[in-house]
This record gives structure tokens, sequence and C-alpha cells, in this order.
């Protein structure tokens, strides 16, 4: 089975928005078998977007098309399609309802140009958008399948796995063969070409299993590939090299496949039943953020300082003026002393203090940019770590945060393993 | 002029890699004034390339190939357009030589294989790869241009701007006319379909000036763009419609062009000399996270408080116990307070309270998933509005974040249009 995508939108033409689309949509097509012998990006223009459909239907067998959604003029991939298929689009009035009464509880207000984001072609299905307003469609025409999604990469991404893949899965059951399945393990507090001399023989070894590394922001992931009938027969064929993989790295292996690190993390401290508040000076908040992304945060996570200024360092979170004149914001005596003060003021078991310069101004030679102290304070002692960051300020940022997570990842691992 | 680009690789149809190329050629063709209708991508294979340069040399003038130069097997790009073309590819030997010397320094071992990159057309204009084996060539066949250029970013972008532009100046003179101009206007607290509506007319008038609307998250963002001989040129060209738009919209214009969200705050937070500090719940510390990606920001940001947990709230914050109780942590009583209580405690001008349900869990009827009080303290008094978000759980932070931030900016520019 062949697909094709298209891609609609001037601003892709224009390169102002880069396609982060087609390469999802591959990557998800190629697990269910589907090759992929052309992507097409054309503008907000019917008669050309035409032209990119009849080439597309006459050499592909599925159709994939992202963008043009919208409620405004210039988006038309809906009335293009119906257009070349040579079939109406007309309004539903159960979707023109669900828009309206989305319309009134988001607070925005109702312009009648929104209507046409109700409007499809009848017989086909409907593709929910759980957050946005702009609905996919998909249908099957003769040996055809033609599927629209939104163009925003959220939306987009979410209306696929939620609901096109599971059309696609029904409606052509007996075209796709040979589903590729993958695992992801994940790694931190290790180098890319570390891990791989770490695992060296095994990725020469493999013949039927694909493994390949792939550096990420904080973490390496490793990626297990190979073709099978189910799950299970999956599970099976991999069993042997990722018990092998996993005997290597305990030190590092902290999550597989979409268990993210802040997920991880979450289910140590739940699983010791431990508390965890954080005080933040360079990173910002960008710590405390990155803690609540997960629901139901507030079981092990209780608040945050966010200490910017020197005043909130000694006036907020009450570390000594004394300490923060001897030996500057920036230094190991601080940085500890935030984390035992957080502690200290939310009565939680465990405290992380950070403080450093992220940049690109308030380096000097003895404190140069990307100095950070990160501290963990806990019930028996406190650890600080000095590290040197390089990168921009976003970077260094990041990195710290990362860090962080690792010493409290560290200290929970041991905690278990003990 | 007309260009089609066309990037060549396996891995971009099997979704591996990320087509940042097409962005960069985008662009940089859009600049010197030549229109782009169509982006195709193929995979290493000969009958398909032949296909795409078939469609191609049909409707553009100048085709702009990228990938498929290397010396292995399927690097096949070289050799297909030569077959399309009915051209032969000669062994340069100058090139050849050059080859073999860098390969003697770069300790790679030679392998014949390799000499491949060394045959040209001849007649065609060889382009130099600095940092790399594989060479580009560019030549013109009757009215029709044609580039190849490698696939790997940092070779392609170096290429495309030392040796592949100027051979296009040079030799498309007559058919470049007036390059394209751009400038963005971002506004937030209205919404595209709402933005439509206000400036239809101006949207549907123009005809040497296109004006396109694009919804990004939490701004709404207008591109006007047109040919111009020069920035003076444009600005001149523009400014008619530019006054037009500012006139209608003094209470959505934000910023223009590169400037953020948290850029233009921050400016008119230093233009007013007044600090701001934080007391997030459901964002989590975004807020702060946010504020803090400016470099200088510890000019006008205090700090913050991230009062998760209820006891943090009372102990650490200072919300009183009776209030949380009788009104709940998500109501207009406590968001006030928390942005009282951080401005006291900071010593701030203004201070902001965020308090919510980010939701999966945690709604109720009276308290739905997505309600999130915003409130702003000022010297004089305390405002707190009501929201209700639709969306995931990132996307109520986002747009609690954004509100914020829209609160704060109001209240500036009214101060500064008094």
């Amino acid at each position: 089975m062949q697909a094709e995508l298209i891609s609609v939108g001037t601003e892709l033409l224009l390169g102002q928005t880069l396609n982060t689309n087609v390469k999802f949509l591959s990557e998800q097509l190629a697990f269910l078998g589907i090759n992929i012998y052309f992507h097409t990006t054309v503008g907000d223009n019917r008669e050309r977007l035409r032209q990119a459909l009849n080439i597309a239907t006459g050499r592909a067998d599925l159709i994939v098309l992202t963008g043009g959604l919208g409620p405004t003029e210039d988006d038309l991939t809906k009335e293009t399609l119906a257009e070349f298929l040579q079939l109406p689009l007309e309004i539903v009035p159960a979707e023109l309802e669900q828009l309206k009464t989305l319309f009134k509880k988001s607070d925005f207000k109702w312009t009648d140009n929104n209507a046409k984001q109700a409007a499809f072609i009848p017989s086909s299905c409907i593709l929910k958008n759980e957050i946005g307003s702009a609905a996919g469609m998909a249908l099957k025409k003769g040996k055809h399948g033609y599927i629209i999604l939104p163009g925003p990469p959220r939306e987009m991404t979410r209306m696929f796995l939620h609901y096109a893949q599971p059309w696609l899965k029904e409606k052509f059951q007996n075209e796709l063969q040979g589903v590729l399945y993958s695992r992801v393990l994940k790694f931190m507090g290790i180098t890319e070409s570390g891990l791989e001399v770490l695992l060296e023989d095994l990725l020469q070894q493999q013949k039927e299993i694909t493994l390949a590394l792939y550096a990420k922001m904080g973490e390496i992931q490793l990626r297990i590939t190979t073709r099978a009938k189910n799950e299970e027969d999956f599970a099976q064929k991999i069993a042997a090299v990722v018990k092998e993989i996993k005997g290597r790295t305990p030190r590092y292996l902290f999550a597989e496949d979409q268990v993210t690190l802040t997920e991880a993390v979450a289910q140590l401290l739940l699983k010791n039943k431990l508390t965890l508040s954080t005080a933040e000076s360079c990173t910002g908040g960008m710590l405390a953020e990155c803690l609540t992304t997960v629901s139901g945060s507030s079981e092990f996570y209780l608040g945050s300082i966010i200490s910017y200024a020197n005043s909130v360092k000694t006036q907020v979170l009450g570390v000594s003026s004394e300490l923060l004149e001897e030996h500057g914001a920036v230094s190991q005596e601080v940085g500890s002393a935030m984390a035992q003060r957080i502690r200290a003021l939310t009565g939680s078991d465990l405290g992380v203090g950070i403080t450093g310069i992220a940049g690109p101004g308030g380096g000097t030679p003895e404190k140069p940019v990307g100095l950070v102290y990160i501290a963990l304070a806990t019930p028996d002692t406190t650890i600080c770590n000095k590290y040197h960051f390089i990168g921009d300020r976003e970077i260094i940022r990041r990195r710290s945060v990362f860090r962080a997570y690792y010493l409290i990842w560290e200290y929970l691992k041991n905690i278990l393993d003990e």
C-alpha cells in the first residue's frame, strides 16, 4: 500500500514554518507498513492543490493532507478535495452546534466565517479535534483513501493517533501487512558516545532487530525496532537484547517508551512516599514548571520559591544575608542553603536549590556564564554539585533542570535499591 | 520566475530526518523574489526522481535539488539529472585530485566509489563544498535552471549562500525582479476570526501587498509582504496600510517582527520603571519561567512563590486559611489574595496571582477543568478575571500564562496612554 503526503500552506512555501508534520506522519505510516514515495507541499491555492491531488491520486492509494482547515478565506483544503472528488460539502448540524458551544465555553466571540469548519462530505468520517476547532475528515472513494488533518502539529498528531490511525486500520485492514513495532529505552547521566561504547557489540550484532541511538536534550534514546505479528510477538523477539541492555545500564536507564523523565521521577517519589519542593534562581521556575506538567503532581510536589532577586532570597526564602555577602548568590553555600530553606519552609521531605549564571550577561572570570550549583537537601544530608554548562541561556537553563532531575532520580533510585 | 524544490532521500520519506533544507531554501528564494509553488520529496530511487524532475520541469523555471550527492550506491541525484537532461557526466581531473587530497588530510581511507563525486555535466558550474566532500552543480538548459546541493544542512546552506546564490543572480538577472520584504504584526486578546472581521476590507482590498493571518499559540500574527527595492522603499509602500491597521487595533497589537511577548511586556515594565512578582498555582512556574527567558529580567522581575500545595499558600505565601476554606483554592478571592500577598512579600509594584484547574483530574461540575482565575494587584487596586480555557493540561497552562501577560500588558499600556 502506497501513500502520499500533501502539506497545504503558503507559509511552508515561503519558508516561514518548518514542516514537522511530514516527519511525524511518515514515521507513523511506516510503522503501519505503508510505503511513502512522495511528499508534496503546495500553497493555499485551489488550482495548484487540485493539481497535486490529481498527481497523487494517480500514483498512491492513500493521500494524507495537512493544513488549510481553518475558518478563513485562504483555508480551502476541504473545499478543493470535495470539488476534486466531485462530492458535496454539507454543514453537519451537530458539528455546528458543538462548534458554537465550544466558542461559548471559551469566551471567544462567534463569527459566521467559523461555520465552514462544520461542513463535511456526506458519508465521510469526521475526525474529532480534541484541542482545537478544526475537525478533520477521512473517506474512501473507490480504492483510494483521503485523510484531511489540521496544520497545527499538536492538533494534527493527536487527531492522527486517536482517530485517523484507527480509521486506517479498519478501512485498510487487508492492505496493511507486517507492522513495524518499536520500543524506546531512555537514558540520562551518560553521553551518546559513552552509551555507544557500552553497547557497541550489541549495536553491531543485530540483524532482524534495528538498534539506533538518538541524542535528545537531557536524555539519550535507544530505539529498538523490528517487524512482528503483534505486541506479544514483538516483546518475545526483543526480550533477550533488552535484558542484556538493562543489565549493562542500571545507573542510566530511567524510562521506556512514552514515560517522560518527569513521570519517572514522579513515580519514584510516590513509591517512596516522599514530597518535594524547590528553590530556583537562574532557572526561574523551569524546574517547577516541568515537575507540574504531570497531572496529580500535587501528590508529591508542594511548591517553590523563585528567588530571582537577592531580596527575595533573604526576605522570602530566608537565606542569611551574611552567607550571600560572603560567598555570593552563585555559590555552593547559597545553593545548599536554598535547598535547606525551601525544605524547612514547606515541610517537604526533599528540597532542591538551583543557583547559577544563565547568561548571556552577568558572567565574570571567576564565575563565568554556565556556572550552576544544584543542591539536594534530604532528611539526612545536603549534596551540592557544581556544573559548567555550555550553550545559550535556554540551553544552560534546560541542562540545569535535567541535572536537578538526575540528582533527585539517583537519590530515589539508591533508596529503592537499598 | 518560478522555482520548485526537490528533496531527495529515503530517510525523509521514512520520517527519520526533519527536512529543514526546504525551509531555508524557500526563505532564501523568496528573498530573491522567486516564487515557489511546490516542494516535492522523493526517495533514493532513479525512476521516481525522474518522474519528479519531469513534473517540476513542466511547471517551474528553476529546479533546486538537495540530497543524494554522496559516494554510495544510493546517491544518484547527479546521475539521474544527467540522464533526464540527456547530458553526459564526466570526471573532472582537478576535482578528483582535490578530493584525493582531502581524503589524505582527513585520514579517511580512499575507496574508488568516491570518484563519482568528481563527475559533473560538462559546461556546468561546479559548486564548491567548503566543509564536506560532495560538491554541487548548477547549470542552465534552455530557459530552465537546475541546481544540485548536498543534503546535510550545514553543507547545503553554506554552498547555497556562497556559490549557488551568486550563480543564480548572474544567470537569471533579467528574470529576478523585486526582492520580497515582509513585516509581522503581533496581536493578542483577540481571535484570528475576530481580527479577520476587524480587518476584512483591508485583507481583501490589497493587490500589490499581501496580508496573511496566522494563529500561533497565544498570539495572532499578521504578515505584510510586498516586493520592494530596499527597506526604505518597503516601509514607504506599506506605511498607509500599517497605519490603518494600527488605528483599528490599539488594544491588541503588542509587538512587531522579532519582538516576543515577553520582550514587549519587559520593555513596558522598564519604561514605567515598575517591578513585578508572581504567585502561581496551576501554572506551576510557567509564568515565572517565561518572564525570565529574557536576559536582564532581574531588572524588573523579583521572583515568585509557586504555591502548589494549600499549605504553601497559607504558610509561605500567607493567604488566610479562612479565605481558602470559605471560597476554595480556585476562586476569585484566593486569586486576588495571592496577587496581593506576593506583592507585599517581595515589595514589588505589581503582583500576579494565578489559580485554576489545569486537569485532566480535579474538575467538578461547579469548578470544571479549564477554570482559571488570574489576578493583578497594583498600587491602587486588584483586578481578578475568570477564564474558561479549552484544551489539554499543557494548553490550559499556556493560555493562562498568555492571559496573565495580556493583563499586565493592558495595564501598562493604559498607564502609558494616560
